[in-house]
């Protein structure tokens, strides 16, 4: 049963609010002799840390990881393990400025879940938007560094390839590019161009959507499982529960429908050392839910944060309406920092369906492996 | 943990192959006191079968499904009503024409999903795609037509809005019109246009994919959970589970990435009953992953169907280089008849989160009843 | 989340009541290319099918088994084999006499589930017990023949070890013996005195308890995970949730609350082969929820039959006071037939984690083979 | 799927070793608005605390708790309640003394998890037993404590019934007698005799085993579901997971195998005011896995403390065999401090189970509401 927990053999529970005390996970089923340390973890924290380009919000948190348990001292390596027990992550929360908010405690913002936790919950912690935060998304990030070294031979990339209504060139893709840049964006010239067009709708004090694409390689085929443990499936649940996103998509996604079965079949050939081949990606990695071998490739669409200064209508918790102005400290597009956080979720979700095949068919069972049985 | 069951406290397991001697699925969980008979689930199994226009696969299937075991007599209503025990239903198959499909038991088409379970597996059943034969989706349809009773106060429905790159116009739709076409599609005109235009991709031997709309309405405020529980992550996972499902989107969708936060915020104003009234729903109904008590508002992408007359490159499970052309009976768009089992897993997935938001909530916690708590 | 669904990546889901048209499960998650066919799983079903003998029920239930679906011919080997997809089992019922239960239909049988069913959903099947019949038992046994497949290597048996106050001589211990009585008994003395025992009881209309001990060797150690998934709070589960059962005891068990730490700690040498070596087995094979590679050891007491001759004071659901004496057809003691089914839930359960444990940690990871990493 | 999680809907995950940093555990679950502060929980974590008399282990750990999310105030009374989002609690660890512990890291001690945790992970943390060690337990009753606050009207309490080969006297039961002695002991004179009778098993660096009964009062008819989430299915679930559990039963438990069905069946009358009255209890509150109404009652085996002073033969990580005796600071009757766990377990099994059935069923679907329907 999911509510904080995402994962079955591979299992993340994530816990705190955005001006708690601290937030946190709980990364349990992470296989033993695994070596982790916090350094580790906080480079990929780093990425997404908030405060580290004037695009994003200028609260200011250390996002210091600390390791509670699950790992030992291997007397082997001499390096820190994982000990096969569930791995506690805890960061706390420094820069908290709860009063920014205590003017809008009793109203909605349009766009955030301020009226739909209430309504569910009948109280919310409004201070930055309590658990709805995207604060939490810390705390995917960290175990989503777990989740890397439990498929180490995976490549999970992300990029962001779309801003407002501007696409990428897709012709200039160039990884690299994605560290160079403070948009995750692997075309330089759109990354040049995102820079001024975010300055404006910053300095307007309004926000824009996104759209960002993961790339995992290296993922062999037989992962996933019909019918409703798809490995696409899974994916579309860990990506659209990252705040914000309104869509998900693999392979051809939305385009697929505009397409003819013969222009979007994915041929086959026989490589030169004998490897199935395919001619084509449309898939994205994925046919029947199960891996193909292809790297997968799915992307998300990121809505604008909803935090603005352009004043809305909205309605407090008495039913009363007014005026809403959302001060405080934001991203004006969210779906920048949503590209470390897409990859720490398909990460998750590999890790998990790794050790789930394993489980069901053992190791090494990819074709032509499987021709020999 | 989810192979072939999908949903937590409102569960669906099927089994079955399309040429095997039946499909069928548990339904479990479903609250005890609720009307149901055959007819009831026949009613949407016929929207779905196979064989009724030119437009789907000639298949001759009747779907009869017949109620093995949780419902009994009410003593009090006379009436077949659930026990609150595992309903199994059982729909057998008749018109399997296996040997349709002997020439390519060791090829592998493109686009299906016949190298990704060999690559898992090590076998399987190649009869009509075995178990990843979209015929498994009556079962879905079946289970929906349950699902619709647990929570039958909403109104769940769905409706053809791409086929191909040809869209319908938005101001033409029309419900009604979705029972008077071949198509489920709201749009007159449109269905009049799809006639023509899938009848010469039938002929061509090749086929298109096509996007599908769900509407619920009627949903409360306050179904849902955060944050691996969302609303829409699990509505996103049971439309994607769906055979050739390539994309999913809530609301504004993809969409939402062009969109600046002024324009994307749904305001918020008090209606003459005291009630919140939205000013629009970009949102598609969920904030926060938790229902708002606006319409759900979602759309998926269908890729066309893989099996066609034009000849493609595959390999054969011997390693082999081939040619392969997919004779048998198949519908020209898959799209179509996606539209009752996309209802039906919305369906199953709402009943899901009543259940749950009942479990952890309670009924009736709904704003602004909370307000005087 | 557990309603009819027992196990976690080998996942049993029943179905059926007692007088229904049929009974059944469906089981997911079994491991491809195992050799699977109906008449196996009848040789298990034999061996709990009533009406064997004159101390079980009288009701004539062939109680054949179809396989519905996730079996297939592997061309390698021509025999039927897993295909990774789930396996609906269907065994049809044949011999209800529901008119039996006509009398009784309002009124609780004590000791049965009547008024707990009523009070929970409202209404229930009364034929026969419905749903909480121990017929569904039935589907346990099939689904535990797959079990036992997949977990080839290791030995499963039961037996039943005291009847009423009567405890088997266990110095008498011969397995052989335990198919040659009715009994499941392996002290050919003790089922001399049963006979004669069992028949006074019976004729008497009356019932008797009994305790089932199950033993299963050659489970290699590591299986089981700390601390919600131990190997023995699963078994535990597994054997509670058997009609009838009432208490469940891991090696000692109760009697370790007698015992001193020195007499209870099974003490460690190395064997001939440089393999551990433990010089006692209190534990039962599991320490910390985790086999250690000794045979598992277990227990499980079943209370007498409900059904009997005898009047007893009862209600009926219009709240008016009665006496019953329930009629029908049944089994003096049940705890003879669960002994197969206890054998059945530890088979599933074995399954599961074995499965579990495979994809945690991978195969072969047993001491002393950890020793080299 | 469970590794370090227990519940469904009323989830507990907890982490950390008896010699990390800190324990701790994440409730998730939990309705909204229940007042929830460190005082509460504390209470019920002072009454396993170790170090309070001569009979439990010296390690002097405060047992502090810090909430770290999911409550908030409540504006409307001034409390702080349960947000419905995840509560983290934590623990620090403050008296290791993992020295102690140094020169036995590579013997596996007789009856503790040791060896086991090497054969299934490779590596364990040896301080102290690490993560199977049952410093855990300060966890699981810090979640008891919230539990018991989501089923508030229930009473759960427990006592030691059983010391070594000694049973209490039932006649003398009395509940407010198990606050007065260190072994929550309900019968006066039993107690003072267990204080002579441990304190020479201490002297002479043994240990000895117990047995605990549970009794949860004021539980409604209904909760519970067949036919593997039953309630007692997962009592012993929760009460097997517990360290040094090997037994568990419910009512009358083994005994039950010795009764006559007329002996053993709970005759039933209507009450005064026009309720079902049982006129026996041998069912312990549950029929059919549902609870009819009455107490439920339970009891669960502990073997005696592992740790002992005595010699005893073992083996090293490297194979070679070796003598151990196991210093530290260990309770002599692990089955004192067992109490107050078993207590929380029951409490966190039935919230689970109130939610469960909240959720299937609604509220107040009590007979005899029901026969009006």
């Amino acid at each position: 049963m999911s509510h904080n927990t995402f994962g079955h053999l591979f299992r993340v529970t994530t816990f705190g609010e955005s001006h708690g005390p601290a937030i946190g996970c709980v990364v349990d089923g992470c296989p033993p002799l695994i070596p982790i340390d916090e350094a580790d973890i906080q480079t990929f924290l780093d990425l997404r840390r908030p405060g580290t380009s004037r695009f994003t919000t200028q609260r200011q948190e250390a996002d210091r990881v600390r390791i509670l348990s699950g790992v030992f001292t291997d007397e082997a390596s001499g390096k820190q393990v994982s000990t096969g027990t569930p791995i506690a992550l805890l960061i706390e929360n420094t820069d908290q400025r709860s009063k920014d908010y205590d003017a809008i405690k009793n109203l909605y913002r349009p766009g955030h879940a301020d009226f739909a936790y209430d309504a569910k919950y009948g109280l919310r912690d409004h201070r930055g938007g309590g658990r709805s935060s995207a604060r939490e998304t810390a705390t995917r990030v960290a175990a989503g560094a777990i989740a890397r070294k439990v498929v180490a031979d995976v490549t999970i990339r992300g990029a962001l390839v779309q801003m407002g209504p501007h696409k990428i060139n897709r012709d200039a893709w160039d990884w690299d590019e994605t560290t160079r840049n403070p948009f995750f964006c692997p075309d330089a010239k759109a990354a040049a161009f995102f820079e001024t067009y975010l300055d404006d709708i910053r300095k307007a004090g309004s926000s824009i959507g996104a759209v960002i694409e993961i790339v995992a390689e290296n993922v062999p085929a037989g992962w996933g499982a019909p019918l409703y443990g798809k490995l696409d499936a899974d994916l579309a649940s860990g990506l659209m529960s990252i705040n914000a996103v309104k869509g998900v998509e693999i392979g051809e996604g939305f385009d697929a429908a505009a397409l003819s079965g013969e222009a979007n079949a994915d041929e086959m050939r026989i490589g030169s050392l004998g490897e199935p081949v395919f001619l084509s990606n449309h898939a994205g990695g994925i046919l029947g839910g199960i891996s193909t071998g292809q790297p997968l490739v799915m992307r998300f669409a990121v809505k604008p944060t909803s935090s603005i200064l352009q004043p809305r209508h909205t309605i407090d918790r008495s039913g009363h309406e007014s005026e809403i102005v959302t001060k405080g400290r934001h991203d004006p597009c969210v779906g920048i920092r949503a590209v470390p956080v897409g990859e720490a979720m398909v990460a998750c979700v590999l890790a998990d369906h790794f050790l789930r095949h394993r489980g069901q068919i053992g190791e090494g069972a990819v074709w032509p492996a499987n021709r020999s049985r």
